[in-house]
């Protein structure tokens, strides 16, 4: 077969992440063309305001409106999505697979959403879709999971997947302040989006915890098959209760696999971690997964989740894969090969509990309360009863024994039902997983 | 070109690691060949004793006690050498690549001595070398190195990369007791070998942090050019100091690389870690390995160091890559470009350093100690005095600011030259490396 001695890179979407690629191809090009063999000239960029000032210098006639005229281009040999949501962003990643090119994303919502038409358009035109920066920035877990960890079967995998959250709770555990305030810096400091319901409602945690589950188990499970929760109830009375009983609360993606039934289960939610765990001390806008193999043991990685730097580096590690694959003919990549795994019923996922309730201040509640709990087969194994910020109310955290998640839900609606109840009961899962 | 169905697989010692291969390919076998779209055969595997009980079914016609058989056999097409040592082990490795064959390894002693020769003739004869196994068991850090963070010249890539002597370390911190106590239960218990010299004097450790250096930098940095020092010294009183203070005691592989000068300095030493880092806090048989990339920032591994599982998932998924460029025709690998290095003089080594000496228990010690750093240029930041085990002796710990390693060796050389100081000095370097 015939050897390429210059790769052309089309970069669809010159926003932060796609300069950053360009920047850092441009600043170690050198080392990148000599280990790859290969001249990496970066051919086109699409945008969406020709004048707009940008951090790289990009020849004019480089620059186009039109992203799909970067994907359809014949002279153009790899093709980076950095479009970002699922419509135009679909358009131009089959298009491009339908020229039978490779594309490299970082788009987490349009792995999770199209995966399978993405994964079916490139395997039947003969191209590549490379998608590291989907998940967890630069840290490579992407091809952790597939080549490094090619020998193991998976039964836990958990990790904290968002940067914007972790970054939250973490101000809020170290200064005290509320939610509501840290979110507001968070905004004013560009460590959250305008509209942060994405991040802090478990969804971009859920998009990446379902690429995850793909590669290690090669099943797409949707979105709308997870149990998804955000961290937007945590106050610093869960906080203070962690401290104080040698947790932290993250919000972790968890992905089990049962030996036995092969069943998977994927969820998202704010979790009591042991500060024990290395992944409890991963702080601020870091992220951090825990990979259990069957065969490797625990392995965990560590990085940067987001951000143009290390988001450009998985991008280029990709390209670098793809020039690789570019120059040594078609083969197929070892996929993981899909099935359709059953989901674990409700009732198989176990574990621990905390509850905080906003309950009124008098007697007999406590009875009621355990008495509810105690009806859904739910056993508690602490309570504690604290001040609350609402007159005439206290604030009750009950931890339980083990018991299931259809358990602890039935639990938790009659819980609202009670009139010495106020507002929203709030649950987080206690990491017995963790081990 | 033509794409082989079966793979040949032959296992050149079928020790610990080998049989770990042998069992675990043969459980995954489904999982392993669906992805890689092949047949995986053990054809054949060479041991020292053709009676000895195996965990493994291996059929008599596949054992020989000639592993250059195997690695000269043409119907072979990978060969794990995982043999050990560096003489028979060279011999098969060569034999084997001068056949154009694939080699997978986990020897890291090998590598480190042989490791031109070894890339030259796969070089040469068209075959590849692979050694994920050879560097912190499980983890895929070869992996992270070479293809996950291509886009990233490395500042400073450090790690405890040696599970026996992290091992004997936390067990001394937990449980207050001895070196020699420890050593001797972790010989018994098998994380020690009887001949413990090569892991608790730091060589093994400098093996795998020159393979690290030649894959981030191209550069092979022989042990000797390196400051090698053990875990051997390290006492209660050290463990004592390092808790109070903040820290944990690791014995830490260092690389750093200059930007401007591009010069590179590999050393292998027991550091203080403040305990606020991830590294500080990977404890047992674990190694952790932090690699700060000028794109992807600061990443974390963590995961078993070594072991029989942890060591075959390694290899296996060197073998599974092997098997993908063997159906993808010999094209070359992304590996360094070859580089010699310059390394950095000493004078430019600095850091902050814990140096704890016993002393005579007599006044005017103090004064002779301080004057003789000062007369070397390095300034004292803490003097703690503290009982020493000997009788008219008095333990004297002090820790010093920004030095340079040649003028705290000459520090070193002055102090035990003094007629108060008793014994060998214990130096330690406090890991401002490590932000």
């Amino acid at each position: 077969m015939s050897t390429l001695s210059t790769i052309n890179i089309g970069i669809c979407g010159l926003g932060t992440v796609g300069q950053g690629v360009w920047k850092h191809i441009d600043s170690n090009r050198v080392a990148l063309e000599s280990r790859l063999g290969v001249t990496l000239n970066l051919a086109r960029a699409s945008v969406r305001d020709l004048k707009k000032k940008r951090t790289v210098r990009v020849s004019a006639g480089a620059l186009t409106l039109d992203p799909l005229s970067i994907a359809t281009d014949p002279s153009i040999h790899i093709v980076c999505e950095l479009i970002g949501g699922t419509t135009l962003a679909r358009q131009v990643t089959i298009a491009a697979l339908k020229a039978g090119k490779t594309v490299v994303s970082a788009n987490k919502a349009l792995l999770c959403k199209h995966g399978p038409e993405i994964f079916a358009a490139a395997r039947k035109h003969g191209g590549h879709f490379f998608f590291e920066a989907s998940v967890a920035g630069g840290i490579p877990i992407i091809k952790a999971l597939r080549e490094g960890l090619v020998a193991n079967r998976f039964k836990l995998i958990y990790g904290i997947l968002n940067g914007t959250c972790n970054y939250i709770l973490t101000r809020m555990e170290r200064e005290g302040l509320s939610y509501p305030v840290i979110l507001k810096e968070a905004k004013e400091l560009g460590y959250a989006e305008a509209d942060e319901a994405l991040d802090v409602e478990g969804w971009d945690t859920a998009h990446k915890a379902s690429i995850l589950a793909f590669l290690a188990h090669g099943t797409w499970v949707p979105t709308e098959k997870m149990l998804v929760e955000g961290i937007t109830q945590i106050t610093q009375a869960d906080l203070s209760f962690a401290r104080e009983n040698g947790y932290a609360i993250k919000l972790l993606a968890v992905i089990t696999r049962e030996a036995d039934t092969g069943e998977v289960f994927v969820r998202v939610h704010p979790t009591l971690i042991p500060k024990t765990k290395v992944l409890a001390n991963v702080n601020e806008v870091y992220n951090g997964i825990s990979v259990t193999g069957d065969v490797v043991g625990e392995t965990v990685y560590i990085g940067r989740g987001a951000g143009q730097d290390p988001t450009a580096s998985a991008v280029i590690s990709d390209i670098a894969d793809a020039v690789i694959l570019l120059n040594r003919g078609n083969t197929h990549l070892p996929e993981p090969v899909e099935t359709r795994a059953s989901l674990t019923p409700l009732q198989r996922i176990t574990g621990r509990y905390y509850l905080r309730l906003e309950v009124k201040d008098e007697p007999g509640v406590l009875a009621k309360i355990a008495s509810a709990t105690a009806g859904c087969d739910v056993s508690i194994s602490s309570v504690l009863q604290r001040p609350s910020e609402t007159a005439g109310a206290a604030s009750l955290i009950l931890t339980t024994h083990q018991a299931n998640e259809k358990a602890i839900r039935a639990t938790v609606s009659r819980l609202k039902r009670l009139s010495s109840v106020l507002g929203e009961p709030v649950l987080i899962r206690i990491a017995d997983f963790a081990g």
